[in-house]
């Protein structure tokens, strides 16, 4: 009986011993991550000069929504910035005016706001300045700023809404007021209380053992040095293949990224490194589009930014990981748009001259 | 004095008069307008073979908006059916896969379950059969049943929704299915409580003068011939050009219409009457898509089909009427769409073979 008593103690004490350890670990690793990332807030940041009022917001759903935006009707912000499909059009890269094929792979518009800068190769300095290069690229929406305001000015219920959006404005219907309205409604798009942020929070509970082996891995095999912050990543530049240069296919050797924004040699292929929230949704990966499957991406980075070959169970853990990055998703309501007049520009569907 | 009270009297009875007189004549008005048209339900009407349930329709919703129903992964059913836009894609005629220009200008799919057939030349039967068109059309989404169905299956949350949409089925995610869920969610896309719908309903305040001699014009006319019932039209074909044919551009001679689908010589040049239901909204108007101002289309009705030349008057009248259909739009959140796996086909940009 002795004995017995004695036995169960053991187990007893060994099992206290264990789970402690693991909360103990799990508390080390928490202090850990705490000092790389931020948990994503729920309400948009305040951004300077662009106050972000409800009529204005609403007003900049609009023109996200808005094909007329586009020199052919057919394209709005939304049709490669999907908000069905994590803000991306999950295709290579996109397709635009002609069914022409861009350059590089559309990154998600959720949480941008949070990015130091936008695009792959950060030329613009934030959303507003963003929003004005897709409506003009001759391969996406092919439109002149002059155009989107006559389209826009003939249109009452449009400048109506500029006016409220506007207030004081003599003439409020212009092409920076439209990228500030898409600036402001853009900012709302938010992706908070992943998994991921109530662990960050404190919750140890909120990721599974394989879940936090992949997040002590990231940290410890150094993908944390870049992807960091509330993005987990988006604050800042790298070479892609900085240890190793990855096959053409992945890194096309005629797109030298930051090198076309600042002529700086030491600035070929480097681009913006992208946020890892909801990065389980907005396949496929890399500036070039060019790979599917997350854990293939994770290996390729491993080897091209690293130089460590991980092993298919460190692939595994990390990409597990990646996907308690998917936080909830903005629920948004179809804008209704006023309808054109006589004196709206027509669609144009061939070249644009 | 008495002279004075006289007067007043005399005022006071004229005015009396005048309103009373104009109050019969609007319940005339209602009377004769109830006899041609109903009010537009605000629930969707039962659908024989296709119970309507939350999770059928929630399906269909999910359907609707994803791209992946396409080839390419860029067009959806709302590309065209524009949810924004009064379900229609303000083109002339539609773009599709490869940026292929359509046939037809895409009709609305708000109401549209109420139309008596689908497609303006009436070849399916009901929604369920129209939605399995264009996913199919080469120079529209331009994808396969097959690919379809491979699509969906390889998406696990997509698999759980038809198991739950078609309860007992052994293999619920079929292209049938997927219609009949489309079906579904379609068949809620109505835009009830239209000011024409007030009126319809008793209100005789609901429309103005001008609307009301629009509406009276619309029925001595002759236009509620065709344009009635509760979509104001969608319920029966007819040649267009019945007394005279209007020119090559707005009735293109390559395009016969129904004689397409039933080869038969009397149906050459005949059409489904469109609805005209949100008609401010759903320009340009007509098969070809080529009139752009609905007072224009106004007028080319008149003397196409009526033999009438209206006059200047009549037509800003009647198109005064027909802006009291635009009715309240439907609100629809976007759906968030499961993600591809690797069993998901790639989307296809070029011919698909």
């Amino acid at each position: 009986m002795k004995k017995e008593i004695i036995k169960v103690f053991a187990v007893w004490a060994l099992f206290l011993f264990w789970t402690t350890g693991a909360l103990a670990g799990d508390q080390k690793l928490l202090q850990e991550a705490q000092s790389y990332f931020e948990p994503l807030p729920s309400k948009p940041p305040t951004i300077k000069d662009n106050p972000l009022t409800p009529t204005k917001i609403e007003l900049g759903k609009m023109l996200y929504f808005d094909p007329r935006l586009s020199a052919s009707h057919l394209i709005s912000c939304n049709t490669c910035h999907n908000l069905s499909l994590a803000g991306v059009d999950i295709q290579e890269t996109s397709t635009g005016h002609m069914w022409q094929k861009g350059p590089r792979n559309a990154p998600t518009v959720l949480n941008a706001v949070f990015n130091t800068a936008q695009f792959w190769d950060g030329r613009a300095k934030d959303l507003e300045e963003q929003a004005k290069g897709p409506v003009q690229a001759s391969v996406e929406m092919s439109n002149t700023p002059e155009r989107v305001v006559a389209t826009l000015k003939s249109i009452p219920e449009y400048v109506k809404m500029f006016k409220k959006a506007f207030p004081g404005e003599k003439d409020p219907v212009t092409f920076d007021n439209v990228a500030r309205a898409i600036e402001a409604f853009e900012a709302t798009l938010l992706t908070p209380d992943s998994r991921f942020d109530r662990f960050l929070k404190g919750d140890l509970k909120a990721l599974s053992s394989e879940e936090k082996e992949g997040l002590r891995l990231f940290i410890t095999k150094g993908c944390a040095d870049c992807h960091n912050g509330v993005n987990i990543g988006g604050n800042m530049y790298a070479p892609f293949g900085v240890v190793e240069r990855p096959g053409a296919d992945v890194l096309p050797p005629g797109d030298k990224g930051r090198f076309a924004v600042t002529k700086t040699a030491s600035d070929e292929y480097v681009f913006k490194v992208p946020s890892l929230r909801n990065i389980e949704l907005t396949y496929p990966y890399f500036h070039s589009g060019k790979v599917w499957r997350l854990e293939d991406a994770v290996a390729i980075m491993g080897s091209a930014q690293l130089g460590a070959k991980l092993s298919q169970d460190e692939v595994k853990k990390i990409t597990a990981f990646l996907k308690s990055l998917t936080g909830r998703q903005p629920e948004v309501t179809l804008p209704i748009l006023p309808p054109s007049t006589d004196r709206t520009p027509k669609p144009i569907l061939g070249k644009v001259k």
